[in-house]
This record gives C-alpha cells, structure tokens and sequence, in this order.
C-alpha cells in the first residue's frame, strides 16, 4: 500500500529565483506545501474535504535543510511521507530530487488538528485510520 | 487636506530579487497594496475597519509600468492617490520613488466594493464622504 | 502555425489564497510569468536559451483584469499569444481559463529586449523570425 | 555591546495572509531573512558588503516554530541574535513578537560563508573578529 503515490513534479519557476541565481530558500517551504497537498489528493483525503468537514492543519513546525542548489527551469520531485501520527498531529516528512534523481533537499512539518478557530482538536477516526494505512515506519525516530 | 499624508516607505528586501539581480515584477503588486494599505491607514479608515463592517476591496484591474530596476536593499517610498471614486469603485495611483527622488515605476489599480461574498455593493456614504476629502483632481482623467 | 501551442496548465497552491478566501492578486503575475516561459519553451525558444545568448527579457509593463475569482485546488489553463513584436520589444497576452473553460483573467506583458545590463539591444533577426511564425495578427491593435 | 542592537519591526501585509485567516507560514522565512539583514545592519555589516568582498551566505538549515497565528496589520518585531560560530558558517536565531510582547514564533537558520559560485569558503578574519563582538553566549548549547 502506498506504493502507488506519485510524486509531485514541478518546473522551477522564474520568480523563484534571487540575486545568487538560485531559488530563494522560502520557496522550498511553499513547495512542501505543494507536495503535502498532492500528497493528500493521492491518498484520497484532499486538504478541501478536511477544511470542507471543519478541520485545519496548520503548521506547527518547519525544517528544510538545504543540500545543493536549484536553479530556474530545472525539473524537481517531491515524495512525501508520513513519519508521525496521533490523534491530535500529523507529521509529514519531505524528499525534494533533481532530474538526476539526487536528493536536493529535505523537510519536515508538523501538524496540529484543529477547527476552524485555530484550537486544537482530536481528528476523527476515519482520518486518523485512513492515515495510518500510508503511515510506513521504517525505523523508530 | 490631503497635505499630512505620508508616503509608504520600505527597504528592498533580499527575498525581492530575481536572477536578473533586480527585483522581481510581481512583488510590485505587492508594494502596491502595501501602500494602498498604509493610505487607508494615513487617512484613517483602515482596510481592517472596512473589512470590520463587512465589505472587501477586491482587485478588479491591475496596471503597473516599471521605468528603473529596483535593487536589493535600496530605499523606496510610495506616493499613493485616488484617482476615481464612484459610489461602487475606488481607483488608486502610485508613484514609487528611489532614494534619489527618482520615479522608478507608476501602476494603477480598481477595486470594486463588495459584500463578505464577492458581490458588488454600494460603499456607505459615509466611505464615499471620507474618500471623497482625499479625492484631488487635478486633472480630467 | 501555432496551433499545437499546448496551454500552460496549474492546480492553484493554498499559499496563493489570502484572507478573502481567494487567490490574491499578485499571483496572477507570476502565472503569466510561468505562462510566458512555458509558451517559449513550447515554441522551442525557451528562456534559458536567450540568457544564454545573453540577452534578457525583464517586464516594461504589466496588466491584469480579474473578472472572476480563483479559489485552491482549482485547475485553470492560460493561454499565451504575442500581441505585439517589433525588433527591440514583444508583448504577449494571456488568458485564463477555469476548468469550465470560463476565461477569469486576463493580462498583458511588454518586454524589451536587453543585455545583461539591463540596456536595451535589438533582439537577433534568428529571434524575430522565430518569435513572427507564432505572432498571428487577428486584428489591428 | 549588542545591547542597543534594534529588532527589526514590521507591520503584517495583507497578501501574507491565507485563507485561514492567518499569515502563511512560508512568509516567516522571509520575515526572518529580512531580519537577519536587518541585524547585519545594525552591527555595521551589511549583507550588500558581505556580497562587494565576493562572500555569500546561503542558507544551510532552516527551522520555524509557530506558536501563535500572525493577523493581517499586525506589528511585530524580531530579535535576532547568533547562536553559531565558526570561521565557515555562522547560527542565527528569531525570536518574533507581536505587540503585547508575547513570542509568537521562534525560528533558526544555519549558514556557511560561500564564494560567488556556493562554493565553502573560510570567512576572513575581519568578519569572524566583527561577527565575534555579538555573539553572546549565555549558554552551553
């Protein structure tokens, strides 16, 4: 199971870059973004299903780091993970690659369950076990 | 009237720039209604307190003619004024300046009035009374 | 000629929506960049190759007319066509479509033509040529 | 010494919002960015410098805590201070405030001295020496 998710693809965009001539670290943080929501629509939980049922996941917490440099026009992969999971938070783990298949960075994001006011909420079941079917541990952290 | 109305300032940030080593386009939007935001605040009726009683300011047409690059940590300053006002639209104009006085670029942009839900409405009079003081014409448009 | 120009096609990211629960605006600015460098990557005369050449494209002028509002997770498509070409400037416009094919923008870039010091330089004639197969005039301006 | 360092102060834009109402995480990583130039400012070594003598600070690592949602027109400030040094890379940390001086977010970033081509470089001594005045070691991390 989970074998099946795609990865998500994009093309660096202009507007990404800065003066050093390569993308601006911030995008990085959009582009987990992007991944994380490609990779809900994959696993059949779209992020507008969870706000539509009057959840949110805002983001507790970001970690990039930053291993070689992309550049305008280049072609990138995300895979998204799943490395931690309750019934209150979620924690998505991220593998940017290059077109040579080199990993050019890494991430991670945690986040809370919350309504629609920002408080923190238990997530309901059927979230929670639709998760944990792509939630592969590999090794305890 | 009109006299005390303090241009927007702002330093040019790193994240701004593009590979051309200027500052990227699109961020000039974005100085835009960052200057439109400080005029309401200048003529005190924040944006905050329109959206407070219920009505948005979306963007209806956007226009902006770059006449000298903008660079990484340069001074600018924003002149923002109403060029058109009916009791439905507001029209506002900028000049953006160098540190040298230097006009570097001039946009335009047209907001409708609307409800919470996007439909045009009338602003109050009260809106239209207190734009209106601010409302210079110099010219026929 | 031309009619094998694939659209530029884009889900809408969540960071792209803002407090009135659409895209704001200035995104629409950085779709038309992305537009504008798909269509020359789809005319084989992609960007990269005309810095390479060391020439550059930087933005004279930039419009939007928003007409209906992009929302997350829609799909739109922009379509590219040059408005305007003469042998130092070219100007495209672009049109953007929801996935009911409802155009909900539209926009338009001027673009000189420079070295990489930002001075304005006739484009080559191998450019111009290229750039008049795809310029079909379907009226006087 | 560094007690008169000054935060760096900004007012929350509108386009920094999302449609959850709240500023998108993304825009911390720059805030920090403009923060840290900021700082560099303030200790009489701006970034633009750095740059002239052909050295470049890239980011390495990056990492936020969101503890509190910023507001659009919110006035925040942020303390920058080094957390890291070597003679190749230097820590700095953010500590965001919002007006009741409460910390709505807390933030670090990692960064190696490069040469104009991302290349490690050694920083020079002069910089190490100036860098050293401000970095205050309040405890053993």
């Amino acid at each position: 199971m989970g074998g099946n998710i795609k990865n998500y693809k994009k093309v660096v965009a202009y507007w990404e870059t800065d003066q050093m001539g390569i993308v601006h670290h911030s995008n990085y943080v959009k582009w987990m973004e992007e991944a994380r929501l490609h990779f809900l629509r994959e696993i059949d939980l779209p992020y507008e299903y969870i706000e539509h049922e009057k959840y949110m996941l805002p983001v507790y917490k970001v970690e990039v780091i930053y291993k070689k440099p992309a550049r305008f026009a280049d072609r990138i992969e995300i895979k998204t993970s799943i490395y931690e999971l309750t019934n209150v938070k979620i924690g998505l783990k991220y593998e940017i690659f290059n077109d040579k298949n080199q990993i050019i960075a890494t991430g991670k994001t945690l986040h809370p369950f919350t309504d629609m006011d920002l408080k923190i909420k238990k997530m309901p079941l059927k979230f929670y076990e639709h998760f944990n079917k792509f939630f592969i541990t590999e090794e305890i952290n």
